[in-house]
């Protein structure tokens, strides 16, 4: 597309690589604000040299391609703990070794393509890439030594493979979950006074503790001295605030005195209640200070980023700087080469507003935001039904059919008749009257889905964002394909494949959720949930990386220990999970023996187990008996770190995410396409707001596809039809950098760059507390 | 004081009582117009009536021994649960319902009186009025029958016992606690979706479990079936939610299989983490929306209030209406008969600015909140001993002494002394050595406490505000009184007194506490705990009423059921806790016996474990076992209500408080008080802020005293001090009132009466969302 050229009497701004033609010079200068422009669109922060080789560099290294196969590394790099000893699938050390080094070798190479696009100064300031450096040289050394030693059947630790999510963390593509860390580290400060002085509390009263009951001669329900040791009454005062031991551990105690039980229940709402909320507070808090602070950097970065771009491309036309059409088609096709005309027309005619043949700066400053909204662009037409055999599809009968299933009563019946499958659920599935009603529901179903895809044009039902009509179709498809096939292996071998049967059965269960569809106020919560599920997604990053780490050094540290016999046997090895040490205590005696750290699956369910809490305490003991006492502090570090730090930060997601979708307005780009839509008459209804709250419009866009009502404007521009996809838009990130995008005025252009990678929170906060942002 | 009287050419506006005498008119006036700013002042917002008989009626209804009387007798009142049967000290039935009766008649006498205030309109539209009657009917009836069958020996229910804390709810001084009950009733149609939902899919999650394991045969670790039937599994899948039987529910299935243990973190993740939050977000943003709209309307009332008030004494002078500073003066009088002198002097020069003789209407409005600040006078002398002996305590060595005790390394010293008593507590008291310690540290404490006597002013050592200073003291001395009286008890009669032991023993260890005091990050948590406490108490009472009401119900239901024995007792009736129904069941075997309804204490100790959550299964299992499968949805409904809906607002309250706390500013009002202070130059330092936290200025006051920087111009006013007892402002909701008054422009008058009272929530929001509040 060679462009329609640059106004004559231009005044470039950039000096440098003059030396080249000009139209080449022109290509790298496109190159490179494309190259802005993308970083502003999906918020990427690496500088970058703007050399014509480092550029194209970079856009090699922004491929999709190289991050896929980065991700498929660090996978294939965890994912080893899988068959190193102690394994779940064992291998030769060899082959591990083998892996490992080629993974190391990949981190290497994509290190070493990041440090030829950046600036030298700006690669080794940068901690990030040391702290890979530094893992990819430890895990070497570690390989080495303990390869070496194994040789000579020596049997080592393998402590590198605990810094192995180092490189899920440290890549500059997990942004999101580095942005928790950094959220962690900040708020580490201010809760570490709150934990002191919750430690010196829970001391306070294990001294009291052991005063008042040390010398009673009380013993536990085990038969045990109770609260005689002051590190042991600590311990258990601890997994009280967890509430994991409450009301036992009061009720020796109590038994012996109705007075006694003040103390605990004082305990109790000091440190249960009070200091678990005020961890919850300052967890939260900083959380939300961070969060502003980082989007304020992440807004100022974009404007900054496209301010670049324009002052690139800009050219002077009468007294203002300009980016003329061609070039800002040109740029456009670049950043997204797979934009469809009709969709950059559209765009183009929303930037230049009065079609005077060039883009001025406010508009181009807002590209990015532009690229970003995905429009659906789509082909209204008619059924293919009605094409193929128009005079059957729009006969009587054809016509009751469709009025009948757009109807109200139509969903109301299969309501109804998946409220009956329940109960055929509950029942038991022996009788055969039973299993036979099972096909009449399930030819129900598929009756239903073929009845509304004769009604609804086909591609708009399994449209993008319809996400209950793929759900309904699918689980409907998949039970059947199921069913079909464990009727078939039961018939042909009398066999009943268990696997194949749970799945029947799980998918003949999910098919009730659909009665959520026709309850408007659920289906408003399940969407508000969807809604907020990408960013969950970074939750489990998160969760992800301790685990692993936690789990590798669990498993060095206790496996084996435990052992899991089949529960029907009962021979004294088996009823102690293998260890004599196990002997009376509850570990063994609530038969805990599968929940060991002998492989990683095993260690990543011991691990949820103590993130639910509640015994951890028994887990914590059983482990302490067979190994040493000081075991019990790598679970209390494990509720530290997960349970009052990022459990908090979840529940503090959750939260500001509910506040955020509660107080939800469209963004002013989001209103301008609209507007163009509109105005073009090319729109399909758009999503509705009511009362500020998130409405799912499947209903308003099914009717959409049936109205008969004059469509003749709008089929003006060749039958093409937009919607904007705005769900995209309602993750927290994009709505509080929209909420602070409407407050910063269009025409500043922000502090300069140094001072933007310093903001602190104290800046915006609290400067005026005002009534509505404080309570 | 009679005063310098109205201005001539008044133009009076209220027609009514014209016929009076002037003097005594304006009495009345005066009377009514203090009533009004006496309401602004507490926030109270009573309608009444206006006729002089009624306003002396209203007076004598807002007098505190009114009101202490009033809590007297709803005290006594709910605290018959104690002596009526199932009792803690029976009473026979004639006695505690002659108690009750006098009580009903004492709030009927209080509703009477409270008739004759207010217009019969309001009294008759108001339901608090009818529900309280309603009560006091019911309860004599309930009376009336329980009494006649008790006569002819039929046993039957005191029902109307669960109503009684409707008297503490619905009397017109409990607002705060019900303020908390509108919330919880404003939130519930909101919650009670998602709640629907969330059974929805507790109900889809039974029937996956008991299709996936009802046929397996698994038995749990007591032998039992394993998830045979739809009920059980539906309130095992509940107490999942609550994490009580976490993992125990997973093992039997875990062990069978290891995909089976997908299941349950599936479950955990949606229904225990992410509905819970939800909860959390739900009642949280509610109990935001409708502060904020309580706060709003208390704003508007109190203004109103202030221009009924400013109307009724205004006169005009030259074109704007003000009024006299007799009129003011007499007003304020009336309003506090015991503010001192200086201090009203002090607030009429504040509001009279240029001393025109007049308070025009602005300055008028504020009276109330000047009224509320709490300004201490004090009267600063030297040190008694300087004033007694001058010369000794003037002298080298004394000197040396003051300048010691004052020195930083005296507080490091007795925090050395602290941790080493620490060191000794812990450690064995038999040992004679270490019990002759004991005599060594109180003397230290007690030289310490003499030290800083001789060098602070010991009345402002021992002022209104010096809460450590207190509490120091006081422990000191009961440790001291104790240690003496069990020394003297142990020595007469060779018996250890066990109360007596206990007491010194908490208090030995609560002396630990004053480590808290050097360390100040410690004291900062501390205090903002503190100043949010008067309204945790609230939260006591929203408790109390709850638990008062399931402890009547649970008491009717199961009272005599399980029964406690010694623990020592090894018959078989106590290990079944005396009812043969517990055989076997985890109940008798975790020795839960006490954990009984058999009285109100024990009751509410079962309630309070029921709070904490852990184990309540097995309490509900019991008790189910004791009377009926059915009773355990008296322990599902408690966890709703208390652990869902309250604890719940408790946490969003105490994460407002903190975040209210952290952007803290002064009030515009207690900043014109501060300022006129320093400008008459009678002010001692004034708290600090730091950086937007709350900073405790105990060191700051106490440095105050002992300065002696050239202070003639303070004492210009006779010595005497002001000084800002602002620690009063920090509640929330104070807080809160003075931000939203920061917003709204002095002038405003407010939209009237009835459109203040009708305010609703979704008015202020969310209007427009912005970056600040909305994150």
């Amino acid at each position: 597309m060679p462009g329609a050229g640059r106004a004559s009497g231009v005044r470039r701004l950039r000096p440098q690589s003059s030396e080249e033609p000009p139209a080449l010079e022109e290509d790298q200068d496109l190159l490179l604000a494309a190259a802005y422009v993308s970083d502003a669109q999906y918020n990427r922060n690496v500088p970058f040299e703007t050399s014509p080789r480092a550029i194209r560099l970079y856009y090699f290294y922004n491929h999709w391609t190289m991050q896929v196969a980065i991700y498929f590394f660090i996978c294939v790099d965890l994912s080893l703990a899988l068959f190193e000893e102690p394994a779940l699938f064992p291998l030769p050390f060899l082959a591990t070794s083998i892996a490992e080094v080629l993974c190391l070798t990949v981190f290497f190479g994509r290190l070493v393509h990041f440090a030829k696009v950046t600036p030298q100064m700006v690669f080794w300031k940068d901690t990030k890439n040391i702290c890979i450096m530094v893992t990819i040289a430890l895990t070497l050394i570690d390989l080495i030594i303990y390869g070496s030693l194994e040789a000579v059947n020596i049997h080592s630790v393998r402590w590198s493979r605990a810094l192995r999510p180092v490189f899920l963390i440290n890549f500059p593509e997990s942004r999101q979950i580095r942005r928790t860390f950094r959220s962690i580290r900040n708020t580490l400060p201010d809760i570490l006074y709150v934990f002191l002085l919750f430690m010196f509390s829970v001391l306070i009263f294990s001294l009291m503790a052991l005063k008042l009951f040390g010398d009673r001669g009380l013993r536990t329900v085990e038969g045990l001295p109770y609260f005689t040791n002051i590190l042991e009454i600590a311990f258990e005062l601890y997994v009280l605030v967890t509430t994991a031991n409450s009301p036992d551990v009061m009720m020796p105690a109590y038994n012996f005195s109705w007075w006694y039980s003040l103390y605990f229940i004082t305990y109790i709402i000091i440190n249960t209640y009070i200091f678990m909320s005020v961890f919850l507070a300052v967890v939260y808090n900083n959380y939300r200070k961070h969060l502003k602070n980082e989007i304020r950097k992440l807004v100022y970065l974009k404007r900054h980023k496209m301010m670049e771009a324009f002052n690139i491309l800009k050219v002077k036309v009468g007294s203002e700087f300009v980016v003329m059409e061609a070039q800002w088609r040109r740029l456009a096709r670049t950043v997204m080469p797979h934009i469809s005309s009709p969709h950059l027309e559209l765009l183009l005619r929303i930037s230049d507003e009065g079609q005077k043949g060039y883009v001025d700066k406010m508009n181009f400053l807002r590209l990015a935001d532009l690229l970003n909204i995905q429009v659906v662009t789509m082909n209204i037409k008619r059924h293919p039904l009605e094409e193929w055999m128009p005079r059957v599809y729009q006969s009587s009968a054809s016509l009751l059919v469709q009025r009948m299933v757009r109807h109200r009563i139509f969903v109301w019946v299969y309501d109804i008749i998946i409220l009956i499958n329940a109960i055929f659920i509950a029942l038991d599935e022996k009788n055969p009257f039973i299993s036979y009603a099972e096909w009449l529901f399930l030819s129900l179903y598929i009756i239903e889905i073929f009845l509304k895809l004769y009604t609804y044009e086909p591609r708009a039902y399994f449209g993008k964002k319809q996400f209950w009509n793929w759900f309904d179709t699918l689980i409907i498809v998949a039970a059947l394909v199921a069913t079909v096939a464990n009727t078939t292996i039961q018939s042909a071998s009398k066999y009943n494949s268990q696997q194949v049967l749970d799945i029947v059965l799980i998918l003949r269960i999910l098919r009730l959720l659909r009665v959520i569809v026709s309850i408007q106020r659920f289906r408003l919560i399940v969407t508000t949930l969807i809604n907020i599920g990408p960013t969950i997604l970074t939750f489990g990053g998160l969760i992800l990386v301790v685990y692993y780490v936690f789990a590798i050094i669990g498993m060095e540290a206790f496996h084996g220990k435990v052992r899991f016999f089949d529960p029907n046997l009962t021979t004294p090895d088996a009823l102690v999970c293998g260890n004599p040490a196990l002997k009376d205590s509850a570990f063994a005696r609530d038969k805990y023996c599968k929940n060991n750290f002998n492989d990683l699956a095993s260690s990543f369910i011991v691990l949820m187990e103590l993130t639910v809490v509640n015994q951890w305490h028994i887990l914590a003991g059983g482990f302490a008996l067979v190994t040493h006492q000081a075991a019990k502090l790598y679970f209390i570090s494990f509720h530290v770190v997960v349970v009052i730090l990022i459990v908090n930060i979840f529940i503090a997601f959750i939260l500001e995410a509910f506040f955020v979708a509660y107080s939800l307005e469209k963004s002013e780009v989001e209103t301008a396409i609209e507007r163009k839509i509109q105005e073009l008459g090319v729109g399909i209804q758009e999503e509705e707001m009511h009362d500020g709250k998130l409405v799912d419009n499947m209903d308003v866009k099914d009717s959409g596809f049936s109205g008969d009502d004059g469509d003749n404007k709008r089929k003006a521009l060749k039958g093409l039809y937009f919607r904007i996809a705005s769900k995209k838009y309602r993750t927290v990130d994009a709505l509080l950098q929209q909420m602070f995008e409407s407050e910063i005025a269009p025409e500043d252009e922000g502090p300069p760059l140094d001072e933007i990678l310093n903001f602190s929170p104290s800046d915006i906060y609290p400067k005026a507390p005002n009534f509505e942002n404080s309570a």
